[in-house]
């Protein structure tokens, strides 16, 4: 396998700080100090993980960029979890569980951001299909904020299948369709909610949809009426959060 | 409409330093350098605004002339609206109305995605500060999906006093806040408001943070608990809209 890097202060300090990834080595630039640095130094001593001081272009060339603020984490461990590891964190969700499912998105701004809004919003796991979409690749880490490494993020073949497979774990299915037929606000995410996010422009595909129980539709104002992908998602889990924390999906 | 072009570098340097007039863009000379370019590049870099480098004969042809000093200057119809057109937007709303007021975006992205959001809500304009903030440049509006051409957008040049503006024109300003004491949800937005939204890692500026009436918070439930300003916005200003529709902020 492949070494995995990530780049940035701040994906790297919260690599340190998660469970599921492991650093095998942290690349410092020579010469850097400052605060943000003494508690990377200090995080990495406590995890027991090397640090290795480098000349810039050698961790430019590693990281394919040079915005990576002086320091890179590289990890052999796979970004991505297992089915396994998805179902564990569903069984050990406090009230209904949310499952964040995305159909091939591809741009890694987007993917980024979901990733980190749905961190923020307490979801138990993201699933993205293999073909056709981003993955986790540096870029995305990035723009993640370093969320990426307390989400479990499932990879799948067959994205119609794992919503059966859901289904059968006692899910229901929501998808974000613009020409769905139930409005988010009418809508009450008291169950486990599969909440699956199209493409921008292409939407989610029609086999994807055909699994959904609902489709629901953002109710919009103006003249564009059109959400990027990221918005769309960050609408429909906050809609979700503010029903859980106000006990109505309880 | 056609693009104005201004050539020359005082002209070019004095239109950057304007306020009224609004280059998209500059356009220099292959290898030009100097004392005079690097004060152009510098302030252009502030002021957010792009510049292009070309063969001489590209900008010999766009200027008509040979005597453009290697510098040209290109504005199209202002993309910016003024105060009074935004008045007039706030006078015409049905129900109360909703101004968002970014403080210190530096990032295309998240401006064009925020436009782009402000629009699908029926926001009627947005106020941006003229200097350490990203402009209207062609990266914009292309991220806002062309919502940019629905919206007035206002730049300022001290936001601080546009906001006391806003409170004598009947506006309650709202400033989302991660060490806010309000609850976002929590909040009634039955009035007209004027919803700020900072810079990500900076969040609001101090001397505007002071004229807020309200500091708001969006709950949140992970780990980083951090969000990217466009989605922040977004959650606060689907919120809004959601108690719009529903009649609580009629």
């Amino acid at each position: 396998m492949k070494d995995e890097i990530i780049y940035g202060i701040n994906p790297v300090l919260e690599a340190l700080k998660a469970d599921r990834q492991t650093l095998n080595k942290i690349m410092i630039v020579d010469g850097k100090e400052g605060v943000p640095f003494h508690a990377l130094r200090q995080l990495a001593r406590e995890k027991g993980i090397p640090i290795h001081v480098h000349a810039r272009d050698v961790l430019n060339k590693l990281a394919g960029t040079e915005h990576h603020q002086g320091v890179l984490g590289v990890s052999a461990a796979s970004p991505y979890s297992t089915w396994e590891d998805l179902l564990q964190k569903v069984r050990l969700a406090q009230g209904h569980a949310v499952v964040l499912i995305l159909d091939s998105i591809e741009d890694p701004q987007n993917l980024g951001s979901l990733i980190r809004t749905a961190e923020a919003c307490g979801v138990q796991g993201m699933i993205l299909p293999k073909d056709r979409a981003v993955g986790i690749t540096p870029a995305v880490v990035k723009a993640s904020a370093g969320a990426v490494a307390h989400l479990p993020v499932v990879r799948v073949t067959n994205l119609a299948n794992t919503l059966e497979e859901l289904k059968k774990e006692g899910f229901w299915i929501v998808g974000a369709d613009p020409r769905g037929d139930q409005n988010l606000y009418a809508m009450k995410f008291d169950m486990n909610v599969g909440l699956v996010i199209g493409s921008e422009g292409k939407g989610i595909r029609p086999l994807v949809l055909k699994k959904c129980d609902y489709r629901i539709t953002i109710p919009m104002k103006g003249k564009v009426s059109s959400l990027n992908a990221a918005i769309a998602g960050a609408v429909v889990l906050f809609e979700i959060l503010r029903q859980q924390l106000s006990g109505k999906a309880s």
